[in-house]
């Protein structure tokens, strides 16, 4: 998160006018220009600044959304997806103003398939409702980005989560998308068939652009079946290596494991004094098996014993939901626990991703760096997929701790592309990481831009995102 | 495949003379022009008709690409890359002429990191190759489509095969791509994180494009370890409709399955007859699990219960790596079974997906339509991912039967995309399957095209290719 990227951009005073004159006509009361609606419309959880919209519209149809792109494309005024606004790096911003898009309304789930394991849902179905819905079917969608984010907005930020590990991203568990595009017509970039070979990729394309490539309004995803059996457990390390080591053991074993979950000291502590807790505070992985009856207890017994080559202490293994739920409190409370542990102070989240090969590497590196540094920084990692956020928790009122943090956060991030890593393994780039994605993919940028280009001429889908304006 | 799409393009004579002289100065027997080489480089495969580059590059080196890119760039001559010629839909024919741009000789693994289950080849690099190489490691590259495919056609492709209901499709297992673009220079699409959400997804944008936005110059891949234990069966059924609702159950239990192929009566006596086996001539499953010692007995008695329930017979299962081969026999025959019931014939693989609820009805449907149609076609599917081949018998040198083929493909297209399926599981579109992809991605099509043009503005790389000229 770079404070210096989060600039306002040039208004089209003109044509915002007439963009909201038009759909006031054309959208009655679902469009709102209200400065209520505007603020909760913009950023607004982090310390990034607001940058609030100029009217939002509650669409209700694909038809509202392409009353929407086609006014905001006749009149070069940007258009802003708004799901639950859950994401982190400022990606519903509104740095040039414009219309924010909120999908609340369309909140449907259009079709199921048992059999074939998919569902097509409207892009504000959130991931708990679309799981509700599921239950009688004996399925479920994997994905958990922590937040009930709506699926629309997990699929523009290309989310994971926890137990990305085992059912893979937003990228792996969508079939096909329908996306308003700049010319105000629907297109649809897929089929339900599991695989093909058909032409390029722009279902892939989709997931992950933020918004700035068109309006995605349905997305046809993969389920899963609810696992017969879920296991839960919890060991602690003597060191990160230690953990990281189990972590690498029980991948390469090919042992199905379904969450595989780092806390550094640190955040046991903050556990510990958040929740009356006891854990020893020492690193610990939380560890989660999805199968039947059979195989949870095999994969637990298998873990169990990499965990103890690797030095690990007192495993505490459960297959009872409400035993589970208990020894898993301290994953369930990291962030509001890691939050106690300064309340006073602002907080942003990291969210660095390497092999895993040098996941120990950089996160003993970076806790050298947080120590260095004075920050309270407790660590979470989704260790199988070696990616870890750091809630790093600094005064967001003093410009000097506001630097220090962003000096910070670009050691981290030069830290991991150094590894080989990304900058990003979940939270997407919106208006906080451009400079970093500018250091990644430095050799491919031009062509991100010349996408960009083709796709959004007149730069209306979520502008000053992904790519710095001008840069 | 429609041949009336195989045509001959527009031949730049004047800039192909140019490059040959050029490429003859800079890369010396590199390049060759000789009738057999120039012969070998086009469609091998299939009834298509050969259209032959005008030299081939035996590249070397990325420095190699990249003269041969920027050579055919300044002179408007195609580049069509080739690694091993077994793809079956044109993919590698010249119907403009050009440069073969051939990866034999880039056949070096670059890098392996076996803690983090990835690796970095050059496209030459076969996968049979590949998997010796990784033996020692205890990790093996799951992708098999049959051929001994290189891994830069594999991916160009969006290949899979017999275990992606397992393990995905080349779009799954392709961590990131170097590819040098139309201007000479190689970009990186990506880091060795094993998730990320940094900005547009260039790794799947190229994963399938078949050579025609750019050349791909190394592949970084995700492994598997390989499985403590690996167990197969077999199981008739006295419909296609019975075999299918056992995929259907197995894959919604969520059984791990690794392979789960179907082939119908015609293929199995095709099998009895080619190898004197004794195979019930029914409709029949091969499966087979990866996992322990104790996990795959244990798939195999939930899947044998499934079949049963679903009116399967004798299933037979083996742990047994010898058994298994003897068992598997006739799956792995199939093709060769196939062509033997008609050795004097031409042959053509169709390849259509549809989802898995709709695997029995396009079977049932289209087994009619052979029948009516008079043709030998037996049926081997990738059942758990509802895709099906037909192996299409006819006689290619009688024009009429050409086009009663072609009328019989056009109709299984037709029936599969009214099953929401697509044209191409894994064979892509070449130039066989580009009026078909017309109709599947219709309203996408202009997308496609408009990235095309961005990405290769005067259409050297492989020209004529997926999306039709000037249709």
């Amino acid at each position: 998160m770079v404070m210096r990227d989060v600039q306002t951009g040039q208004r089209n005073e003109e044509g915002i006018a007439a963009v909201l004159g038009i759909l006031k006509q054309q959208l009655g009361e679902k469009l709102q220009t209200g400065q209520a609606f505007r603020e909760q419309h913009s950023h607004t959880t982090t310390y990034l600044p607001r940058q609030i919209p100029d009217g939002v519209v509650f669409a209700e149809s694909v038809e509202d959304v392409k009353a929407v792109v086609r006014a905001c494309a006749t009149h070069r005024v940007p258009v802003i997806p708004f799901g639950t606004g859950s994401s982190l790096e400022g990606q519903v911003n509104a740095p040039s103003g414009g219309i924010s898009l909120d999908f609340s309304r369309m909140d449907k789930v259009l079709r199921v398939s048992p059999e074939d394991l998919d569902v097509t849902v409207q892009p504000g179905v959130t991931r708990e409702a679309l799981n509700t819905y599921l239950r009688d079917t004996g399925l479920f969608f994997p994905i958990d980005p922590g937040a009930n984010a709506s699926i629309g907005g997990m699929t523009a930020t290309r989310a994971s989560g926890t137990n990305a590990v085992r059912y893979g991203t937003m990228k792996d568990n969508v079939l096909s998308l329908t996306v308003v595009t700049a010319d105000g017509e629907e297109i649809v970039t897929g089929t339900r068939a599991k695989k093909s070979s058909a032409g390029y990729d722009l279902t892939r394309l989709f997931v992950g652009s933020e918004g700035t490539l068109g309006v995605i309004t349905s997305i046809t995803l993969k389920l899963q079946g609810i696992p017969e059996k879920i296991g839960g457990g919890v060991c602690s390390f003597p060191t990160v290596k230690a953990a990281c080591d189990a972590v690498i053991m029980t991948i390469q074993m090919g042992i199905p494991v379904a969450r595989i979950e780092l806390l550094d000291e640190m955040q046991m502590r903050a556990c510990n004094a958040y929740s009356g807790l006891s854990y020893d505070e020492k690193p610990t992985l939380f560890v989660e098996f999805h199968g039947t009856e059979d195989t949870v207890p095999m994969q637990s017994e298998q873990f169990s014993m990499i965990a103890a080559e690797c030095g690990g202490e007192d495993f505490q293994f459960t297959g009872d939901a409400q035993q589970r739920a208990k020894l898993w409190k301290a994953r369930h409370d990291a962030y509001w626990a890691a939050r106690a542990l300064a309340p006073h102070l602002g907080a942003l989240s990291t969210d660095v991703c390497v092999p895993i090969s040098r996941l120990a590497d950089c996160v003993a590196e970076t806790h050298a760096d947080i120590r260095d540094s004075g920050f309270l920084g407790p660590i979470v990692g989704h260790a199988g997929d070696g990616n870890f956020h750091i809630l790093l928790l600094f005064d967001e009122k003093d410009p000097a701790d506001i630097a220090r943090a962003e000096a910070f956060v670009e050691r981290l991030n030069r830290r991991a592309l150094s590894m080989d890593g990304t900058c990003t393994g979940e939270h997407g780039i919106g208006q906080g990481k451009m400079s970093f994605l500018e250091q990644e993919a430095s050799s491919s940028l031009p062509l991100m831009r010349a996408i960009k280009k083709t796709l959004d001429p007149q730069d209306i889908f979520n502008p000053g995102k992904i790519l710095r304006p001008g840069a």
